[in-house]
This record gives structure tokens, sequence and C-alpha cells, in this order.
């Protein structure tokens, strides 16, 4: 019997609807690159979702992708960005963002996060140096939103960053890879319309949130939209049958889908959470999402891998392991019933 | 009524067996990043498919993606690659090659093919130099089959290129972007195993015949191999649910449907070209794969323009328009008699 | 006894002046990386010669670096460089300008220049693509005075150049290697104020022209001032004793000995070219300033080269090589005297 | 009257027998680009010095470029370089080795260095990733001798360290910027030749050690030696008028030179140490070498500067600093006693 896999979001395929959308349009003849009836309306759905009339929305294939050609459009060719040291971008896209030539700039997190007295502080030592020159100029803010341990940023340190972004004339990126489950968690007092508000540039996961694959880059900031369709091609980020980007952000974006699902998918995460603490056990960060990060006795995690896939996500001491959990808009409720009766029997 | 659309090969989805599956599968849970099952049965099939039992295969989204992602693993830094000037690489990538840092060392293309005696010039002339370390060295050979202008390499043109590639120990890439039209045009002498024999590197274009998207990268050299899966993450190329690949691929080669599809679009292409040649127009280049380049005067354009929409390739003199007409996997039989029905009324 | 050398422009070491002051100056005490005294000093007197009051010099060590630096500077991410296919960054620099991610658009030369109508035609085919964004777009424009085969452009050809940059906003960058050999030949319309008025970038060459090694760039244009000391340093060109830049720099704009010495190598070798075309030798290019390309049967080539060194340029049919004959400010009378004794004896 | 300065050790030009090879030579003919008999000399000089008889011997103008050149050229595109945090490479060089691709794995410093066990852990740490490829892979090791802060690896360090590149295949690269002052210290137990044994490839630095200017790379490992002068051009390195590298290591090498006055500027900056620890201030790091750190209260810092520049390092609570104090081939005998005579006046 095939065990019950928890250890990523993006296990499964895509949303039946979108399955049935891709089915129904298949045989459709369109134009190539994103410029087909099914990449105009998302846009238009994902503007009005972001309250945002005058974006520019970009489709491509994968978060590394969309971070890469975001930052490297955005930076000049002596500047870095700032991030998180343990942001995705610094961790785990094999130093895509090196590649185009740039620095990324490391702070230490919070549970996952960055500050805006980090960030005002990092470009305080920046201009102080005698020679600034000799070192790389901070040139924009990376910012996960949630972050790679599942927590998310507040209103209001948002809007403390923003400030600094704005004194210092750095462009905010929110890497939203996993946007929906941020944004649908109970404990996050941000919309979609505040970010679009507050960040230059975001982007709207749809790998990990329902789709096949497929991120939604929008450019809020005028400034910054020129030329970006070059800057995708010359990524290798321009899909020549565009409209499957186009007709699964639609399918998500038409009546609200991505939100019911992310909201399902965060919920059954914080049920999860709320057993393994009534349990007793300790969580390594405090996640409001879909990933849940549990410090397990060793022993208890190998009783469960006996049925469940796990990802253990670092060794502790004392024989113990931190071990991510997710869920995700696949998960089946009888699948999250199984861990929790699982758990209730230790 | 929408238009007929003959302008390219990606006008639609994919081929319905293709669907078919990735409905069936579309909830099993897989791990990522191109590791699951179906990835590896899709990658045993082509390896049986070439008879390079030892052959690594990896698949990627898209051509430029490939291409930048193979080019950048093979050259040393200070290297280019030698290509047609008409080379996808060289003209319709953006750069994508340059942001890795490379050269594209473009030689004069005679219907979109370069010769082994070019390439042995182009050596010669490089080491002739008094200080060749002022000018790139040439470091591996690029090779469209079929060419962007649908022409193919015979087989005794690849190996001499192969041949003159082992005097100067230059791998050899062959970009298949549409290799099956390529190898199943009746006038082609060369099979796929013969090719695999030849190439260092090759792929398998996906996109273009039969899938949503997706080519099947083969390393045959040994040499080449080691850590290509850094590369493709490096190059935002490891797609998250790489299961997609696996899927579309394994489709494709369970049974020889990929070639059956290529084989039948090959035939309407030249049976387009038959009527084309017998009303009387020139071809801009003799092309007996999937594209058909003819010359039109501008009138019959606009008149075939009003029912179909062709893909104007360059303006001629004497009011005349070279035109590109594709067909592909997709391409129903109705519509090329609609196409050749047209033509005969002129 | 050693041959007498013609064969480049950089053969000896600086002007005895430069060596002077370099001794004079060796044990004074100055800050670094170009911000001492010299080095304003030095600035001060190119501002002036330039009549540019305004513009911002940098001097780096030599002039693929300041090409490589500038370029990157001026770029962005999916631009490419216009040049003649003969220009110095397109055959010369080991692929530094792809180094750094960019193409070089090469244009057919003519006398190794390109045209305004070259320029414009290359724009007009850019944007007249369908989908631009799938090729490099073109962002800056690259031409070397004098060229690499001794031309220069008449201040018209550079006139009607401007006007096309202006109707693009593409900017102009002058590779001025051999920059006093150029203005300081009689055949030039061109000052050197008027080169700062048309230009939105360049750099007078220091090291083929009196100076042990260095280039001053001048970059006259506002909007490409910001950072650049940020590239130079990125490049690895900020010369720690940066004073040894300003110092050859001052003494070469000091009292116009920069003019004095370029004046007197193109009279040498507008000398040689006339007993060269006396002789009936033909010219390979027409070229009125230092570097001289003539046409020689092999045997004529082998005499003199017993007591001189030419460099051969390239083979040429009928047992004939063109050959390249450079003078500088270092090269003496006497053995000006001594070559053209030799050509009489022909 | 001018003030004293000991802010750093590239204050002034080059050692007067440097100067005067350089006025002897100056109207010598020679081939350009480090072919010439001068260099072949300095090579022939510094191989013998280093024992290294097969060693590649190659002279560029900088530090920056030498790191840039050399860690590029030793890289496969997706792997770093292991540096300590503090590394010139990961601080002042303005992103120069991620312009080339590279990430930077820094390392924490203890007192400038790091650690055999420090790279053994992260070797280990990488390749227990479940996904390394996700990761930037370590591809060499990147060590300053002295380092930044003045602090020596010891014999037993180096070849602890190079037991752990062996172990992995790393090649060790070595930063010798200040090369001289470390091994000429007397608490240095590390020769020339046992360098050289040790690393794969290091660098002479002629900038702060008796040269105008100028990098000494040397290529012990045979493996590494290939087209290493394509990767100088390509980085803009290639000084056109080489023999000025040359003339400058042949002068510094003929006769233990380059030892002898880094063995006297060592010596000069102990001699203050010692009365800096007499007066009963801190030192920041224990340094054996050229450059002393000192913690100074605000005001002693201020009354220095009336009569001497030093180099404020970092700023330290209870009103103090940390200050840099520079000696060098240059400093004069009577400046040290000036500044000790000061000291003992506080």
């Amino acid at each position: 019997m095939q065990k019950i896999q928890f250890q990523c979001d993006y296990n499964e395929g895509a949303h039946p609807l979108i399955m049935q959308r891709l089915m129904e349009t298949n045989m459709e003849q369109t134009v190539g690159y994103g410029e087909d009836p099914h990449c105009q309306r998302a846009r238009e759905l994902i503007r009005e979702a972001c309250q945002a009339s005058k974006a520019d929305v970009h489709f491509l294939v994968g978060g590394t992708q969309a971070n890469t050609t975001v930052i490297s459009h955005l930076l000049r060719p002596y500047q870095g960005v700032i991030a998180a040291d343990t942001g995705h971008i610094n961790v785990h896209e094999t130093g895509a963002i090196e590649a185009t030539g740039h620095k990324v700039l490391a702070l230490p997190n919070v549970d996952g996060k960055i500050s805006a007295a980090q960030i005002d502080a990092a470009m305080k030592r920046h201009y102080a140096e005698d020679g600034p020159e000799h070192m790389v100029q901070p040139g924009m803010v990376y910012l996960s939103f949630p972050t790679e341990v599942g927590t998310i940023y507040s209103l209001s340190e948002l809007q403390a960053i923003r400030e600094v972004c704005d004194r210092y004339t750095l462009p905010l990126f929110v890497d939203g890879a996993r946007l929906g489950y941020g944004l649908c968690s109970p404990m996050c007092d941000v919309t979609l319309p505040q970010l679009a508000a507050l960040a230059d540039v975001f982007y709207i996961g749809g790998t990990k949130v329902g789709a096949l694959f497929g991120e939604a880059v929008v450019i809020v900031n005028e400034g910054l939209k020129r030329d970006f369709r070059y800057s995708i091609k010359r990524h290798g980020g321009m899909l020549a049958k565009g409209r499957l980007l186009g007709i699964q952000f639609e399918t998500l974006f038409a009546d609200g889908l991505y939100f019911r699902i992310a909201r399902h998918a965060v919920s059954q995460a914080l049920c999860i959470k709320q057993v393994l603490q009534a349990k007793g056990f300790h969580m390594l960060v405090d996640s409001p999402t879909n990933q849940q990060f549990v410090i397990l006795p060793n022993e208890v995690l190998d009783r469960l891998s006996q049925r469940f896939v796990l990802s253990p996500w670092e060794p502790m001491e004392g024989n113990r392991t931190a071990v991510r959990i997710c869920t995700s808009w696949a998960t089946r409720d009888e699948n999250v019933d199984a861990l929790i009766e699982e758990l209730n029997k230790l």
C-alpha cells in the first residue's frame, strides 16, 4: 500500500476544474507566448483581484524562474538583493541569482522573516562606508510571503518595510510561491489588494496552489514594467503554449477558487498542528499556514513514517528531528484524519 | 468564423492521449523534480528508442531553456558555440546564450545548415592566430535538426561534422525542437539511433510534436553527464511537478506515437508543398519537413489570409512575400483540404 | 642585432616626461583608488581639453577593461551593443562583452566603419519584428575612433550617427584606444570638443599614446554617470595606486603633449605610406593614421623581415600578404628612415 | 605640513630599484601581453623561489582581477567558492565573483580564518541534502594569507585544510595580496615552497609589497593550467605592455628584495604593536604581520589624527574605535619613531 504523502505541496497534479478546462480548450487554436485570449482574461481577473487596474501581469512556469527573471530585471549590475538568509533565493536555487551576476545580501532571519529595522541598518551601513563602491550596493528587497518556514508578515511589518524601501528607493519584491496559503491564514491581516499596494512586484504562486505549474508575476510599479517580456525570453521563461498558464489562472481566479482551496489547506494544517501541540510536541516555528514544522522524537518519526511520508527538516539534539508536514489544495480530509488518528494513538 | 491557423506548430494543446494520461494520473502522489516513476519509465523508453542504454535523459520545459542549460553546461567560460547564423540560439532567444557568458560563433548558413568544412576552417583559423587567446575559443558545435527553415542534414553530412568534432574534441549538440518532423521525413536518411550515436548531446522536442510542453535532453557522452541536474536547477528549469514531463514522454514513446504523429504532419506539409509547386510558386528553401516556405505574390497572400493564418517570413522583391506554412500533429486533414482547395481556386 | 619593430604601438614603455614625473612623485603619500590630487588635476585638464566642464572622468588600466565596464554599465540585461563586425569588442576581447551577458550586434563594416543608415536599418528591423522580445534589443552603439584598420569617421558621419542615436535613444560610445592618432591626422575634421559633444561616453587611450598604460573614460551624458565607480570595482578595474593613472594623464594633458606626440607618429606613418604607394604597392585600406596596411608580395615581406618586425595581417591571393606597419609616439625618426631606405632599395 | 600616513599599504609608488629598472628598460622594444623576456625571467625566478619548477606563472594588474580570473577559471558554472565571511571576495570586491556567476559560500571566520573542520562540515552538509542539486555545490576553497585582519594560518592548519580539499577534490586557492608580510612574519612557520606545495593556485602580491602594481598568479596544479591566458583576456586583465609586470617581479625576486622589504615592514609593525600594548591598549585581533588593529579611546584617536592618518576600522562600545595601522615596504623608520614618540607621550 502506498504511503500517504505530506512531505510537500506539489505531490499531485492540478485541481480538477483546471484539468477540465485544459481538456475543453485543448484543440482551440491560439497564438503563442502568452498573447492569447485566455492569458488576457486571466490578467484581467488578477488585476481585479489585486485592485490594481494598471498592473502588468506575466505568467511564468516556476518560482526560481520568476525570482531570477524579476530580480535581474530590477537590479543594476553592481547591485544585490537584500533577503533573509533562509530566503529561497539564498538557499535553494543553486545560485540562480548569482548566475545573473548579483549577490544575495543575506540578513539573519527571525522565524524566516527580516525586519524594516534590519534593512534600514544595512542601508546605513553601506552608505557609511568610506568607499561604498567597494561593496555590493543593496538594490532591492526580497521577501517571501509566506516564508520558507510558513510564517507571514503582518500588515504593519510590511508597511514598515515599505517605508524603509521608499526612504532608499528600493523596490520591494514579494515571492508568493505559496501566496494563497499566506493570505488565507486566519492569522493573516493582509489582503491581496493591500499586498499589491505595498509591493513593487510580487507573484501569485500557482504551482503549489492548485495549478499544474505557473506563477503570475504582477508588476505594480510603472517604472519597472518596460521590456519585461525581453527578460522573460532571455531567461528561457517564454512558454510557447502560453495559454496553458492563462487557462490555469483564469480558472483559479474566475470565482475565487484560488482562495477557497488555499483556505481549506490551511485549515487542515492548523488542525494537524493543534493535535501535535495537544500531544505535547513543540513546533520549530509557529506557522499559521499550510506548512507545519514540528519537533518529533526520532522513534515517533519512525513510527509515523510507516504509513506517512513526512519531510525531515533538520536533526535536533536529543534524538529528535524537526519535521515538515505540508497540506495543499489536494490534501484529502480522510488523509488528515488518518494522520490525526495515528497521532492520537501515540 | 475563426480562421484556420497554419502559422506555427504550437497553436493547440496536446495530443488527446497525453491529455487522457494527465487526467488519469492527476491525483497520484509522487515525488517532485523529475524523480518519479513516470519520468523513470519515460527515460527507459527514450533510451530504448535511441538504442543508447547508458544515456542520461533529462526533461526540460522549453527549447530556449534546453539550449541555454546544455550549452552553458558544456562550455568552459572563455569558449563559444559554433552555430549557423540562422540558428535559433543566434537569432530568437534574446541573447539567452550570451546571458550565460558565451558568444555564439555564427557561420554563414546554406539553407539553414553549416558544413563540416566550415567548422574545420573556423577551427584552423582560430588556432592559426598569433594570439588565439585574444579571441573566443570555439568549444562546441550546435546544429538544429531540422533547421529553422525546415531542412535536414543527411547522414553523410552529420558523419563529416562528427569527424571534424572528433578531430578538435568539440562536443556536438543537436537542437531537436522539431526532431520528429525531421526524422519522419521521407527524405531523411538518419535514424534516431544513428543521431544518438553521432551527437554528444541532443534533445527530442515535445512542445511542437504532441506535448503540451517539454524537451527530452539526451546526454550520450559519458564525460558530459556529471551534475547536469545542478545546471537545470541553476537555470530555473527544474519543474516541481516533473512528472508532467515524464507522463507526456511516456505516452509519446510508449508505442511510437511520437513518430506516427510526426509522420502524418510531414505528409500533410509535403502535400501542400506539391500543390504550391504545381501552381507555379517558388519555395524559398526546399524543405522536406513540416515547415514550408513559399514565395507568394502579396495579392495571393492577402486572399489566402481571409480564411487562413499564415506566417509572413520576409518581404521579397516584386511585391512578394516569403510565407511560412506549418503543419503539426494537430493539423486536421479537413483544414489541409480547405487550404489546397483555396490554392486550386487561384 | 635586434630588429627594428613596427608591428604595434605598444612596444616601448612610456614617454620620458611621464617616467620623470613617476620618479619625482614616487614617495609621495596619497590616498588610493583614484581619489588623489593627481587624478583630480588630470580630470580637470581633460575636461578642459574636451570643453566639457561637467563630464565625469575615470581612469582605467586597459582598453578591454574600459569597453567591458562601460558597455555593461550602459546596457539593460536584455540589450546588445551595435558594432562593426571588425570592432575590437567583436573580435579581439575573448568574449569579454558576452562575459557580462550581452550580445555584440555586429554590422558589416566598410573600411572598419559602420554608418548611420546601417544603424537606422537595424533598429527598424528590430521593431518591425512581430515579437521583438524574442531578439536582443539594440541598446547602444559602439564605434572605434580611429577604427581597428586605422580609418576615421568624418564629422558629418558622426553627426549622422548621433542623429540616429537620438532618434532611438541609443547611447553612443566611442572606443578611443588610439584617439590621439585619429584626432591628429591631417585628414581628420573632428576635434576633441566636437567628439565630446557627440558621444555619450568615450575614452582617451593612453596605453598606445605615450603612457605606460591607462585609458581615460569620459562620461558626458549626465544620465549615465551614476555609480560608475561601482562598475569599475566590480570589473576589477579599480587600481589601488590610482595616482599612477592620474600622474600619466596629468603629464599628457598639461601642455598638449598628448597631441604633439600623436601628430608626430601620424606624420611618420603617412611618410611610410607615401613611399609604399610610390613603389606601387596597394594599401589594404586607405588609413590616414598611425597604422598602415599594405599588401606586399611575400618575397618583399621576407626581405623586409630580415631587418624589421612587421605584423602580417592576413594572407592574400597571389603569394601576397597584407601587412600592418605601425608607428607610435616612441618611433624614432632614424628607424623610419631605415625602413624607407630599405623600401627604396626594392 | 602633510600628515604621516599609516592607513594602508599602498600610499606610495614603487621601491626605488623597481623605478630604476623601469627607467633603464623604458625604450627597449618588446612584444606585448606578457610574452617578453622580462616576464620569462620573472617567471623563472618565481618558480625557483617556490621550488615549483613546473608551475605556470601569470602576471595580473590587481587583486580583485586575480581573484575573479582564478575563481571563474576553476569553478564549474553551478559551483561556489568557500571563503571566510570576512574574505576580501565576500566583502570588498563589489560582487566581482558573483559577476562571473558564482556564489561565495561564506563560513564564519575566527580572527579572519576558517578551519579544515568547517570546510569538512560544509561539504558533509551539502551532500547530506536530499537534493543537493538545489543548492550551490562547493567547488573550491579560498583563503587569504595573511588574512584581511593580518592573521596567518600555521603550517598545520594549512595541511589540515589541504587534507580536506583532497578528500573532496576541492582546489585550494590562496589570495596572497600581502603574501610577503605573512611569510616574513617571525611568527610564520610556513615557507613559500611549502605554500606552493599545499595550494593548487595562489598569488604573490606585488601591489602592496614593493611594486607599482601587479600580482603573480602561480598555478601549481597541472590540471588547472589549460587556457588560463584566455581567462585573463576575457576578464580584461591582459596588460598590453605586459613587460611592466615582468620587470617589477624580476626586480623583486632577483635577489630576495621581496622578502627583505616585507620583513622590514613587519618588524616596524610589531614594534608599534609592542608600544601599543605596553601603553595598555587592547588589540582587536592578534596580528603578527604588517597590519595592526588596535582599540583606541576616541580622544586618543583624535589626538593621534592631528599628525598621523590612521584607518578607523569599526566603532566599538565605550567611545572607542578599532583602528588599523599599516606599515609597508615604504614606511620610513623616522615615521615609525614619530608615531612611537607620540604614543609614549599619551
